[in-house]
This record gives C-alpha cells, structure tokens and sequence, in this order.
C-alpha cells in the first residue's frame, strides 16, 4: 500500500511533491469528477462511523452523540461543497466582449475566471476532531476549489487522524482521483516544513493565538509569501439591553450558560463574555453560579493536557485582573468544573485579560456597562472576534449595539447564542485579527474562494478557452457578462 | 483652508485619525451618495485637465498626448466604479432564509453582506501620474468600497500630487462627503506611519519589488497585521511559436518593437521577454535592432533620476549574465536608447537575471527556444507576472503553453501586447508573487473586493438588517438566496 502519512522533513516533502503531481492531474479533470471525489469521501467515513467515532472518542474525550454529530456535519459539508463545485459559482465567470467605443478606448475581448492555487497545507484544530480535522472545512473547501491538500495531523489525535487519511485516500483513490491528491503528516517538523516548502501555496490552520501568530509569520517571511489562512480564537461577546433582561432575565441566563459550557467550553465561539446592563448585575451574581454548578458539562476530560493547561494559566489570568470579581471558583480537576467572574466595564482597558484573554474551557465573565456610551465605548476597545451577539426586546432597535459588533466581528447574532455554527451559503465565520488572519470564511461554501486565484484571458479563440467562459456556456454556470449577471438557463 | 496634505508622523496620524472619524460617518449615507461623490471626482478632475496635464507633464516628461488620455482612463474609472457602487454586485449578498429541515441540523436565518474595511493607506506609483496616484485605481476602488484614504503622494511628482489632493478634497466637499474622507500624504517619514498606524486596516501600493517587500513586511508584522495589496512589478513573456512565426513575422517584431518602447518602457506591462523558436533567432537578430533604432521613443527624458539608475542597473545585470548576447547596445543618456539582449533558453537558470530581473524602461531579451519542451520548462521556471502572451497561427492550438503561462501569469493574451489594460469587470491586473502580493486585481470593477470584509447576520428582524439584505430586496441588487443566484427585478 501507497504512504499516506507522512513524518520530517523529508516526508513533508515527498506528500507536497507528490500533491503538486497531482494537483496538475486533477486538473485536468471536469469539475463533476471532483464534486464525486467530495461525495466518495464523504460515504467512506460514513461507513466507518463507528469505528471512527470510536477512535475519537479515545483521543478527545468527547462523548459519543456530539462526535455522531459532528460526523455528520463533515459528511454534510462535503456534499455541499460538491453541489457548490458542480454550481460553478464560486469561478465568478466574468465575460466583458470587446467594444470598440469603450469609454476610455477601444475594450479587448476579456475573460475572467478563477482557478486553483495548487498545493495547500491544512493544520487540524483539537477541539473538532471531524469537522475542523483531517477531513473537515479547510481540507473540504481546498479540496474542492480544485487544489490537492497536505494534511497536518493535530498530535492530539494522531490515531484518530492517521486512521482517516487512510480512509480519505483509499476513497479518492477508488473514486479516481490522482495518487497523492490528500496526504497526512505527524510532528512538528513536517508541519514547520509543509509551511515552508516552496510548492505550498496556501495555508489553513485552526488552533491557538500564539502558534497561529507563529506559522503565520512563517508564512510572510518566505522568499514568496502565500496566504495563511488562520482562525486564531476569539472571546465572542454578547450583549444583554436592559428591556430584554425584563422581558426575559431567566431564559437569557440559562441560555448563556448552555451555550459557555457546552462542549466544556471548548468552542471558539464560546461566549465568553456576558454584557449585562448595571441593574441585572445583583440578579445575575445570584443565580448564574447556582445554574453553572448544575450545568450538565460531564464526566469526560478536556480534550487534551495541553489544552487543560493553557486554559486554566488563561483563567488565573482573567481572574487575577484588578477589579475581577469570583462569583463561582473554578475546579482545577479533569474536568475543571465552571468558573464564572464578575467584572464593571468601565474598569477594562483594551490591554485587560477580560478583553483579550480566551478562556478556552468552561469559564466566562459577566460585565455590568452603566449606560449604553460606556458599554459602546467598551465594545469598541475589544479586539477582532468570530461572533458578537445582542439579545433584545421584541421589536427594541439594537442598531448601535449591532453596528459595534459588526466593526469587531464575522457573525452577528440578534437573540441568539454563538455556538452551533450551520454550514450554508451566507455562513460567516471570520472575523478580524486575531480572530482570523484575513478577512474570508472557514466554514460554509464561501470558504473555497480562499484557494483560488483570477485569471484573465484576452482575446482568445472560443475553443481554446476554458469551457465555463466559452461564448455559448455550454455547462451553463451563472456567468456575469458585459457588467450583468446573467443565470444559465436551467441552472 | 483644511489642510489637505500632511508630512511627519504627526501629520499621517492626524490625517489617518480625521479619515477614521470621516469613514464612521461616511458609511451612514447611502451608495448612491457615495457613488456621486466618485463621479464629482471626476468632473472635476476633467474641469481641471488643461492644469493637471500641465503639472504631470512638468513631474514625468511624459508627452501630452499620453497624459490626456491617462486622466480620460481615471475619470473614467471614477464613473465605472460609481455604476458598480449602484449596482451593489460587490456586496456579495447572501441569503440563507431559517431551515428546520437543514441536512446537518436546523439552520438559522443567516444574511451575508461585505462591509467596508475602514481606513486605507494608498501609496501612488511613479509611472502613472494620474491612473496609479492620487485618484487612481486603488484610491478610486476603496474609495468606491466606502473606505477613507489617505494618499501617499510619489515623491517623483510632488506638484502634480499636492495639486491632485486638493481638487479631490474640494470636489468631495462640494459633494457633500464628510471631511477628511481623502488627504495626502508627503514624504517617507509619513508613509512609513500610515503602514505602521493601528487605524490603518489595508495598503495599496503600485512601485518597485524592494520597497514594495520592506513595505509588506512592515504590514505583516504590525500587532494586527494589515493585507497589503501591492503591485511590484513584472517581465511579462510572450512567445512566439513556429507556425505564427511562419505566418506573421514581420508583424511580430513590429508589434514587439511598439509594444516594448512604449512610454520609453515604463510599464509594468512591458513585454520584456520574447520567447522565439530557434529558427527565427536569426532573421529577428537581424531585423529587431533596425527597427529599434527606428522606433519613435521620443525626446522626453524618464521618469525621474531614480527610475533611469534602477533601469540602467538592472539593464546591467541582465547584460552581464553569462550566455547573453548584447544585438543592440542600449544608450546611457536621458533618455537611454533602446537596448536588446539574446539569450538560449536552455541556458536560463531560475535565478538568473533574464528570469528575475524587470529592466523598467527600453529594454528586453530576445529569448531562443529550440523545442516546446524547452519553451515550457523555461516559462516554469519564470516567477509570478502581471501577464504572458502567446502568438499562434489562425486556429493554432496553443493550450500548453495557454497553461504554463496561466500558471504564472494574472493575465494571458492570445496574439496581443500586455501594454493597455482596460477597465473593465472582467479584468484582472494582478498576479503570483512577485508580480502581486495578493491574488487580486488592483485594476477594474473587481478591485473594490480587496478593501471588504464579510459581515453574516443570524436572525435579524427584518427592519434591523442593511436595506440590501432585507426581505424584499428594496434596492434590487443581485444576490444569492438559498443557493440560488437572483437578478432584482428591474436591475
């Protein structure tokens, strides 16, 4: 049997090389063979749910609905992606005819289209052990942007991922995909390699600020820069307006701490912080430490040591911040059981850990804003997060809350909690530094625009062109054309 | 009088902080304001040709003729940006309406909507007075996106910039546009802290790959790193194959001969390279330096002192390399004569000068290839370019080398020269590094993309939501609503 999982530098190497061999075969193919390999890989991990919802289970601790779950949002995601390569929509087929009295001068005939980088690096995250992992959004979208993937398996849970390469391999090999299309590595040294190797061309990573900030420095030192695609974390606010806390006080606290320890807070969009207005701070500080000590987080570990660790030294942080508040010590077992502080807004600076530290694990801060200024002027000193979230009245105007929210953050909520993040069409989950590198997408159909590239074509004969910008749209893609969008009949 | 052009660090943070101030109002009005202020722009630019004219041609010693159409080419991206500003397409709303029955679970109504990323620092080339400077294609483009800028004026035409700035700050005053929406800037010191300002969220750059690099890495290494659109120059191959040559010799080498001596060769788009078949060397050998020696140059001098000692060094290095042949000794005076250069393919590592090396003025290489195979590991071997060319013969087939060259090239023309870049959507004036230091285009409709963001919305009511994301669509924009891409009535 062909390697599929790769070690050093050298094994680094050998996957990129041989990715790059097939990145220029697979793109020979049509675009239906590729949205088929999507689909063959989605079936194979399907029938191998159990095992391999065994085998996470063993390397993340997390339960055996919620990895079902996930499965099932992988295998989805892939479907998707392959609708989304057979639409064609994400080429942005632009067509402009040559015309002689074009305002500034005589206009060539121009064709625009957008094609696959070639080799992309994907570092796996460890809270998602499907859905953010060997086979999860950032190797789903490169994959179908036309792009071939090398993998960097998350140590975390190397057995785990080692077994699904395998799977994925064995898939697009059966579907007819070239050898070498997808590939894993284990270590840090073939990862640090899959970074610098001169045949990468783009890089997606989910994981922590600091090794984010790393690779992505690595990533604009090369002698050719390429895109780091990082999702780095964020502390994911959500505001409370007074009229909603007397319409809805008791749902809206039960709702936040649902959503704070779900997962045992191991979510990037787990709300960290609770922006309360100043009269619901007494209420509050009674009842949120009763629901949190009652709050079902569990009996499994976190999902690895390492990330134990970084987030109790990131909750003594928060905690020992000058005017924090305990209102519900936190455990120091495994689990760590819920910690929940208190803190006045008008006490943060930007520079304070309650602004900028994540608490990557069941841990949380409730801030008491004195007036609409001082919370405004608070959310505005919050560096770039995934989600903002503002809970309401019925029918209350929120837009100044919502308009702060939406310079910080990719998803705005209205009455809603962040995590549980659905993959579609309009799905944003992004937002800016160092919530993510850049301005694009992980999740939903827009994350594959992040692995292509535009080409344009002047003047060439129609048969020469790529089929989707030859004049008569023979695979009837929707194509925008001398400046109109124009939908394919029967599309 | 506001003072609308600053110097020093204290004069970039000041103009920085009034075009944040002015951004936050300015996204208060409505596109169709912001597309009328594009257009007063360019009213009075053109009100003001005769003066402008005058001054650039003071600045550059380009000749008149050239700087009157480059000043038609920005007032009429100016008016194509301020269609595309009513036209919404940028935007990219998307609309995926609440779904209980959502394959992965229960999907939330989610809208989707690029917003403007705020502040952008624009620093204007020296080879394009108008369409790359002060109210050129960057400055227009975020201008049109809704972000402020602040223009770095080019050091090369002080005069002219400081002129340019304040006609544009006087028409947007005029039109209603908030203060400080646009200023300039002068001189290193205020370049360097507009890249380095924490309110800075993006840069536009047009120059020269050494200061474009230093710049970049600037911007890569802030606290909150910034993308940096950068354009740094480009060799541009074409190739010639046998059967074109046996076709249409003559008109070859006099297109080659226009094409490269344009403008004394201050271009980005210059054709530096012409690969010919090894058949051809000869009579090109023979013919190319006549008709060079003919070729109109004109009396004007360069650019500025700078642009002549970088050419003449780089004219230098390439002429140096071992195995090129000097067919037609360039001169050393102001301007320098026209030089060419002949190399063997096969001689041409990838890190030599021929490959590597933009020779910014009158100059190119005269490339032989004695095999296809030959041509296309040579054209690999080429770093990213703004655009490659082929010339075939009538219906010639010309997909391989079409592809090597889509590889490496942002632009690919059939039977052209790469100097003359319309405006237009389906343009695209960017590509691989170093060519560009993003996959982008910094010229055409499709430029605004690079300064927004995307911002998704879950479950707004429908009176919270941007008008363009509201239910009944009240602006008629084109949108993408549960998967399905929608023309507005009427648009």
């Amino acid at each position: 049997m062909t390697t599929t999982v790769f070690e050093g530098a050298s094994g680094a190497d050998e996957a990129v090389r041989a990715a790059h061999a097939a990145f220029l075969e697979a793109r020979t193919r049509t675009r239906e063979e590729r949205a088929s390999w999507l689909e063959a890989i989605a079936d194979e991990l399907e029938a191998h749910r159990e095992e391999l919802v065994g085998l996470a289970g063993e390397d993340t601790h997390l339960p055996e609905a919620r990895l079902n779950g996930e499965l099932t949002r992988s295998a989805f995601q892939l479907r998707l992606l392959a609708d989304e390569v057979r639409t064609g929509a994400f080429l942005d087929a632009t067509i402009d005819h040559a015309d002689p009295d074009w305002g500034m001068g005589p206009r060539p005939d121009l064709r625009r289209i957008n094609v696959p980088l070639g080799v992309v690096g994907v570092f796996g995250a460890s809270n998602f052990p499907f859905a953010f992992s060997v086979m999860g959004g950032d190797s789903a979208s490169a994959l179908a942007a036309g792009c071939a993937v090398v993998h960097k398996v998350h140590d975390a849970h190397v057995g785990l991922g080692r077994r699904t390469v395998e799977l994925v391999v064995d898939a697009l090999a059966r579907a007819g995909a070239p050898d070498g299309l997808f590939s894993g590595l284990i270590g840090l040294e073939a990862g640090t390699a899959l970074v610098d190797h001169p045949l990468t061309r783009a890089i997606g990573f989910t994981g922590s600020e600091r090794v984010g900030r790393l690779l992505l420095d690595r990533a604009a030192a090369r002698p050719e820069p390429i895109p780091f695609y990082g999702e780095l974390g964020s502390i994911n606010p959500v505001v409370v307006t007074p009229a909603a806390w007397r319409e809805r006080a008791d749902e809206i606290l039960s709702g936040f701490v649902a959503s704070m320890t779900l997962g045992l807070g191991q979510f990037c969009t787990k709300p960290g912080l609770l922006f309360l207005p100043a009269e619901a701070a007494e209420r509050a500080r009674e009842q949120l430490p009763a629901l949190l000590r009652d709050a079902p987080v569990g009996a499994g570990a976190m999902l690895s040591d390492g990330v134990r660790e970084g987030f109790l030294h990131n909750r003594e942080l928060v905690q020992d911040t000058p005017g924090v508040e305990v209102l519900l010590e936190g455990g120091a077992g495994d689990p760590p059981s819920p910690a929940l502080f208190a803190a006045n807004a008008g006490d943060l600076d930007a520079d304070s850990p309650v602004l900028t530290r994540e608490m990557f694990g069941p841990a949380g801060v409730v801030v008491a804003y004195a007036s609409e200024a001082e919370l405004l002027a608070t959310l505005n000193r919050l560096p770039g997060q995934l989600t903002g979230g503002v809970h309401g009245a019925d029918g209350e105007a929120v837009g100044a809350i919502a308009s702060a929210l939406t310079d910080r953050a990719g998803r705005v909520l209205r009455d809603g909690w962040p995590t549980g993040v659905t993959v579609s069409y309009a799905q944003q989950h992004g937002g800016p530094y160092p919530a993510t590198t850049s301005g694009t997408t992980s999740v939903g159909t827009a994350a594959v625009g992040r692995f292509l590239r535009p080409v344009a074509f002047q003047d060439f004969a129609d048969a020469d062109l790529p089929p989707e910008l030859q004049e008569a749209n023979p695979l009837r893609i929707p194509r925008r054309v001398d400046g109109v969008w124009v939908r394919a009949e029967g599309a």
